[in-house]
């Protein structure tokens, strides 16, 4: 099974007044997706169940910024704080119906699941995730699209989910069987797919002296790197190496790739070599 | 609470190439809701909680009929049968989403449930339904809004699931106190505001002595009327009254109303008179 998450920043437009799609990257990655389902044969893994995830992207971080979903408020700031839900989630679900609408263009079919309709948190960590449907969609040959979202959470009342928590969730917690004759677990291959080819020393786009880090294993491997410039500034790449360590602790282990360079996701999706940053524990 | 289901036929328009969304009729309800919240204190009922269903209308109904969603099919025909599910899933989202976006813009804290990420059907009746978070998001003084889908169906793979079935689910089954400090259950009132005023003779639309009927117990009352002209043709009444029919067993009362009729949701929020029909089982 392969879990691909697709990250906002390379489906979304970034800095624009307006969410705006990048539609020449989700066509491209839709196309690249498709023709590797095509040819599925190629990949057990990937003959054994594809479950997309998707980021937020400018249609997300606006909002839940303007209405500071996931700090404390009060009583009175709840009305408030209520709107900036609904807005939230509208607007997330705007863009995951846009990504659906591209993807069924190209045949692949998907189908949306929105986590604000099952899933709550406690202090901003999934609470409860009943993976059962996702389980029997995948069963029956979808390709589930789940996306970053904003949820109820026991402690904060809202909160944000990003999809990076929700991949951490689904690859540590689904149990798909790898065929129907014998009981073995399918072996899941995780893949983030962001704007940049995995981990630098520093900001890959700002600096040309950034080396690539091949293999990760922990945080403090990080700290070791230039501190000004630290990875932070690739978008949150610390969170997403978090969520990833916590799937190496328990032996599972993912690779992040650039979604912006064409054929990667295609050539992931069938086994192939990409370059990228593997996060795995030493052993 | 009060349960309120919005029919598709007065929130989308017919008979278009493509599905239209009925703004005019969209804005005015909305605009009746928020109004009618604002001073829920004049009804205990409102104030103890809201819940919207909207039907599908003209995003549904064309892509569930041209894949025949819900006809048994041949595993031969399931790659064209999920494309088919993937294609109304995402009709239906995008016409919750733009009734989302005119709620917000009248400042009702609404909060969507896509029913196909929690909920499964047998035989195209309700299998799982978890309520849980449904309450939750009521206790926290959101507005759920919930519309019909396609969902997974343990019998026919996929179906799909009514508006009007969601009512008679929630209507049922949702146990909301009235109060903290007692244990009392909330009351609750179910409105179905369609395009017509409730149950007639034959179809209003089409004949100047067609009779309104005040109240209904039993299907069989229909079989007397008209048989040529029942009231089938105004847009599903049968279904719509077989779901109200299964509530009214339980001792739950429901009323049809014409919702094109301007304050009439209003008046109904406010838990005034408005002519309909009442479903009710004599005792």
């Amino acid at each position: 099974m392969i879990i691909l998450k697709l990250g906002g920043s390379i489906l979304t437009k970034k800095d624009l007044k307006d969410p705006e799609v990048d539609y020449s990257n989700l066509n491209r990655i839709a196309n690249e997706i498709k023709t590797a389902l095509d040819n599925k044969s190629n990949n057990s893994e990937l003959s054994e169940g594809l479950i997309i995830i998707h980021g937020a992207g400018s249609f997300g971080h606006p909002p839940a910024k303007k209405y500071n979903i996931g700090e404390a408020f009060t009583e009175e700031q709840y009305p408030k704080k209520r709107i900036g839900f609904s807005t939230t989630q509208n607007c997330v679900k705007k863009l995951n119906t846009i990504i659906c609408d591209v993807f069924i263009n190209h045949k692949i079919p998907c189908v949306s699941v929105q986590a604000s309709s099952f899933i709550t948190t406690k202090n901003k960590r999934i609470k409860s995730f009943n993976l059962d449907l996702i389980e029997k969609y995948l069963n029956e040959g979808f390709i589930p699209v789940i996306y970053g979202d904003v949820v109820l959470d026991d402690d904060l009342k809202i909160a944000v989910l990003s999809g990076d928590q929700i991949l951490q969730f689904i690859a540590k917690n689904l149990k798909i069987k790898s065929s129907k004759i014998n009981n073995l677990e399918s072996k899941k291959e995780i893949i983030l797919g962001t704007d940049v080819g995995g981990v630098f020393t520093k900001n890959p786009k700002k600096y040309d002296d950034a080396r690539h880090i091949p293999k990760l294993s922990s945080l403090e491997e990080i700290e070791k790197f230039d501190s000004t410039t630290n990875i932070d500034v690739t978008g949150g790449m610390v969170g997403k190496i978090k969520e990833l360590l916590k799937l190496a602790d328990i032996g599972i282990e993912s690779k992040i790739i650039n979604a912006n360079e064409p054929k990667a996701i295609f050539n992931v999706l069938e086994g192939k070599k990409v370059r990228g940053t593997i996060i795995k524990r030493d052993n």
